[in-house]
């Protein structure tokens, strides 16, 4: 594609740190990337390859986690749900309108970073923000599970919660990969006839595995947390989709046909890799009715308020997430 | 800006046409912009310069306007309304439920291009696919009419139409230098204590004349309508804002308080120079408690669906704005 004859030549140049973004996120767009793009750029080899340098990505979020955790305090516990670990993250305070609800969350990394606890930072700052309790799925990945084993598990968790307690007093939060798994759940539940959450805060979601998204093209380089849709990510996409078909909505939500989805929110920002593969996803709720209501953040890159999760920026997102819960979430 | 230490350098790369957009789009993201680029950046140099200039850049629009109107068949009147030209667009049909409804519409053009019935385009449009009356206002413009003229004229004609018809029946519609016009004229009316409109459609609105947006820089040639915050536009930002406080939310709206604001409907594309201004108004809302909704579309640029008048990302648009309208004017 990147030869076609009808492409746009984009010349050298320069990108000023935004002055309409926050310090915190001013100092995140200010970090030169030749360093990160090397890394990013390159797609593992073989299946030690692929352990190493996951292993390695691994190690950074831990640190990111462990900051998390003391800035957000927020009760933890690992139980067995259906056969899945799902990390149970209760805050001090629980809302006077949220103490039957509750949130089931889906971690991002590609379906292969941030497995076990590495995984809850998104559902810890819900959590906290939210004063609800959440569920964090801990739901196998590659390179051992590809796809279906993760919507699997999903299913699996969705299932025995939904028993439990009320679905429409259930809501499902996600970013990226976990975006993903959210809309290819609901997909899944409404092909079986089984009860739909109430409502879906999803972020910026991996939602095309065939990567069609013009902002993949457009925001190369400009993101600063995705950074290229090339070697890792990529490379993450074989290892998913393996040798199905892409074009899936299991795989890629995006083709789906969203007709009786739940409320919607989506997240993204200007700077988002995935920015089209969350407008696309808007526009197709919106074509099939369903309520949906998209955010896009100045200057913010993929997923990027779960990295500076002290930042404005954040605050205000889990602040929408919170309200947007509240609006749709039976009591 | 583009010197400070603290910038990211993006190599040379090549966009290709984006596989998710329309036939109609995908034709215009190939067109080669070189030389656009070479004329879009060219600042006037004088006042005889700058006439001639816009003067060219009127006769494409004029070519573009026939085509749309046989298109689009819409009746159009001119009338004088407390001394301002405002062309009266009416559908040869209009709804069941529109008969009591108007929309009063301020055009783009960067407040110096698309005076007299050259700026009714986005007007015809939105009668002919609402199937509503639409008041197309001729507001004055640079060089020889700089800030407040347009906004006096915007203020003019708002407030004869909003004493001869009810106020919660009139909503405004407008793009790029439309957007800014009607938000600034809110907070005009607000602040002189005047019926406000029941609703805001506004498309990818020139709301920061301090040329402060992220995506001015990261989607620069990207954007195939606008292209580049530079030579042109900069210096119709010189012209319309002169030696005022472009600060003033009057001249940049993005920096007013947005407390009491109608609902207000806003679109953007992915590649839109405007993404940033746009999205800064809609967290402006959201903060203030407004009702807000954005729309982003994929691969589109500056207003480029008011080029595009027949695509479907065009009609899908002035879907969304009649839904919009339909929810929050009053019969």
């Amino acid at each position: 594609m990147a030869n076609s004859p009808k492409t746009r030549r984009l010349p050298e140049r320069r990108l000023p740190v935004p002055a309409t973004a926050s310090a915190e996120l001013q100092k995140a767009c200010a970090q030169p990337l030749d360093a990160a793009i090397e890394i990013i750029e390159r797609e593992p080899q073989d299946l030690d390859d692929w352990r190493k340098t996951l292993a390695l990505y691994d190690q950074a979020s831990r640190l990111r986690l462990e900051k998390l955790r003391q800035r957000f305090p927020v009760q933890s516990r690992a139980e067995t749900i259906n056969g899945v670990t799902v990390y149970r993250l209760t805050p001090s305070r629980i809302a006077p309108e949220n103490p039957a609800r509750s949130l089931v969350h889906f971690h991002g990394g590609g379906f292969a970073l941030a497995g076990g606890e590495l995984g809850t930072g998104e559902g810890i700052l819900a959590a906290y923000h939210g004063q609800i309790e959440v569920f964090s799925v801990d739901y196998r990945q590659c390179p051992d599970h590809p796809y279906p084993a993760p919507l699997e598990d999903a299913l699996a968790v969705w299932q025995a919660l939904a028993e439990e307690f009320a679905p429409q007093n259930l809501g499902l939060i996600g970013a990226s990969a976990g975006g993903n798994l959210m809309l290819a759940l609901v997909f899944k539940l409404r092909e079986l006839g089984l009860p739909l959450p109430a409502a879906l805060a999803c972020c910026s979601p991996w939602a095309d595995l065939l990567a069609q998204g013009d902002t993949i093209n457009t925001l190369q380089y400009v993101d600063s947390a995705a950074i290229s849709y090339t070697g890792l990510i990529a490379g993450m996409a074989k290892l998913y989709g393996g040798a199905g078909d892409w074009r899936d909505p299991l795989i890629s939500p995006v083709y789906g046909d969203f007709t009786g989805f739940p409320p919607t929110l989506l997240i993204s920002g200007a700077r988002d890799l995935f920015l089209s593969d969350t407008v696309r996803v808007h526009r197709q709720l919106r074509r099939r009715g369903a309520w949906a209501d998209l955010h896009v953040f100045e200057g913010l890159s993929h997923a990027e308020h779960l990295y500076l999760f002290d930042s404005p920026e954040s605050e205000e997102i889990f602040g929408e997430i919170r309200r947007f819960f509240d609006q749709f979430l039976a009591q």
